[in-house]
């Protein structure tokens, strides 16, 4: 099997997938894109999904989450909206979810449990069904691979740049793709997964293997990203697999790390975007803590640290304090001795045994203000190890969320 | 025993206490007041204090808890630094606190674990002792009540206003005072206490009165402000009761209760100011959570409302976003019904059973642009209450993070 490589194209470069979207009037602007429709024409296809561990759940998750259990992964086509999250909207967003996947699957010929649907946009305001449902016949007509380009704009909010990511290998001489978009800008701090991720591959795999390499991948991908620190209502990530490379993806076999390596590529990629577009940011952080007493200690550093506004605004000052650093790994809950804390940002020493490293402070200030910025903790404390990635905090963060409702 | 009310003074309004500022040159602005010392004439004083939770505590902090066991809560006197957190700077900034409290102690002819040491300001820059020791005598011989007044404004760093409150109240004829200074704008998010605050009472008790009362007052008050999330390395909070009013508090006696009463009006007005001096704030936002199924779930609500950037923004622009105080009661990791909760503004309902309440939108956005803001959730899950002080989040703030340092 080959190696993954990153190669230009969308979700429907997996062999087996169309999809299109439309301007359906739910966005304020006039003839944004706002709706689109996925679809696998296999009727083989496996999906998995991941949604927000938030409480207070949309009503999209909520029948996304139970169509996928209900067609047993069996999920062949999604139709997603912006514009409105449709979370906090009582028996009617409800209402709006179901007819969605049941006017979808009628035109489809599919099951109403094999339709997954997602939203994202304003929380408690009602979303007007009628919008998506009389769009549904001409986003169904328009289905092509062509059209699946434009998917990825249809799901924008306060996002700046459309995120995608390609990858291709190949195994036994055939081609086997994987495709990734997403969405994310604002209240990104994922438990589970991280706002509307999309996920198409053509390689053969099961829907409990494919719902497994997800949750795992997830965890070191989306789950790693926090803008700021809030965790949405909507949060969604969705795999589709067409089965049509004919290239199986088999349980503990060599298949299985090799497939998992190319959805690490696509969701690591399509993370490092969320943050790096992170509301108003201008700069990609990848905060690394080694030396944790334990794998959770080393995450609930790099979590404290990613989430601090001091640790992020300081950043938009290329400001080299350290301090802020070493004060959020102390509030995080991990157990370490601060005498033995080094600090370094770009692998430049900041902080040495807890204590001034002496840095130079023209130098220092270059490297933080870089476009993408590590910073870099070791506890001495033992061989537990984590990564997150964020952005800093400006005013255009302010502003952006000062007014988003409204 | 009489009501406790507010009255001008200063921290040498209760009998016995005397103090004074200097401009030190710790600060980079010239002649700013920077250094301070209080004390109190009584042998008979009592003292409790409670210091940061934080892993990374400063040295101030350390020596500043070992002291107050070693006096057997006998503490007189307390020097405090603004400008420099003498956090992270290795055993030379211990040596620069052991030093203080030394040669503080000589002067003032106690023993140097009976003087408490504090400081405030940029973590991990070493602290120059010799600026305190030369200025110690000089701080000893200006000690008088008129020169208390001063000591407020030399604790300020990001501060905009001094903050303090002094009460009265009589007992049996005779008068008692408490007196209390704080500051605190940013690093406020206190598992414990919030930065600095020193209090001071003629009233008569035990140490161990004194730190008991100390520890539930402050659970109610500093411990429940919240500015940006970011627990400091230099939080203290110190309390001196010379003793000299000749009125007892007592356990298990009504004095106990009034005293406390006293002391809660001093801690949450303090509290207050500091969350209205947020940085960068231009609002005091009260999250006031009812009908949680615990007091626990009530606090884990209020927290995660007043620490989301998401609400303090929409706070900003004065944007009715109730949706995102939803959403951070569903992560905070309480359990409640979504179906069943109420959101509100100043008493007026955005959310009703989790939707829309049908508001009138300028109503709201009028009631959002008050200088005080009043949120209030209620869960509908039980009889948990909780309270919490925050407030908005501005593009002053990251202004003033960005180059705090620098």
């Amino acid at each position: 099997m080959a190696n993954w490589e990153t190669i230009a194209g969308d979700l429907a470069t997996p062999l087996g997938f169309r999809a299109a979207a439309v301007a359906a009037g739910i966005k304020k602007t006039r003839d944004a894109l706002d709706l689109a429709m996925i679809f696998s024409d296999s009727p083989a296809t496996t999906a998995a999904g991941l949604f927000t561990t938030n409480r207070v759940a949309a009503a999209p998750v909520l029948l996304s989450r139970r169509n996928l259990v209900e067609c047993r992964g069996r999920c062949r086509a999604i139709v997603v909206n912006s514009g409105n999250a449709n979370a906090c909207t009582g028996k009617e967003g409800m209402n709006a979810a179901e007819e969605t996947a049941r006017v979808a699957a009628e035109l489809l010929e599919i099951e109403p449990s094999q339709v997954l649907v997602a939203s994202t946009g304003v929380i408690g305001v009602p979303l007007n069904a009628d919008l998506i449902l009389k769009q549904l016949p001409h986003l169904k007509e328009r289905l092509s691979q062509e059209n699946a380009k434009s998917v990825v704009n249809a799901i924008m909010t306060t996002d700046t740049v459309p995120k995608s990511c390609v990858v291709r290998s190949e195994a036994r001489g055939k081609a086997v793709h994987i495709a990734g978009i997403a969405k994310g800008a604002g209240m990104i701090h994922p438990r589970m997964a991280t706002m509307l991720s999309f996920i198409t591959t053509d390689a053969v795999m099961g829907a409990r293997m494919l719902q497994n390499l997800l949750i795992g991948v997830v965890g070191d991908s989306f789950n790693r990203v926090s803008v700021d620190g809030d965790t949405s209502t909507n949060d969604t990530v969705v795999a589709l697999a067409s089965g049509l490379s004919e290239t199986n993806v088999i349980p503990g076999n060599d298949s299985r790390t090799w497939f998992m390596e190319g959805l690490t590529l696509v969701c690591q990629t399509l993370a490092r975007m969320i943050a790096r577009d992170g509301e108003g940011a201008s700069k990609l952080v990848t905060v690394e803590v080694v030396g944790a007493r334990t794998p959770l200690d080393a995450e609930r550093v790099a979590r404290a640290i990613a989430n601090s506004p001091l640790v992020k605004t300081a950043l938009t000052g290329a400001d080299p304090n350290w301090g802020r650093i070493i004060c959020a790994a102390g509030y995080s809950g991990a157990k370490f001795d601060p005498n033995k804390v080094d600090v370094s940002v770009n692998n430049m020493p900041l902080c040495r045994k807890g204590v001034d490293a002496g840095f130079d402070e023209a130098a220092a200030h270059r490297e933080l203000d870089r476009k993408e910025i590590l910073l870099q903790v070791d506890l001495h404390a033992g061989s537990g190890a984590a990564r997150m990635w964020t952005c800093n905090f400006t005013r255009d963060y302010i502003d952006i969320n000062a007014s988003y409702r409204s």
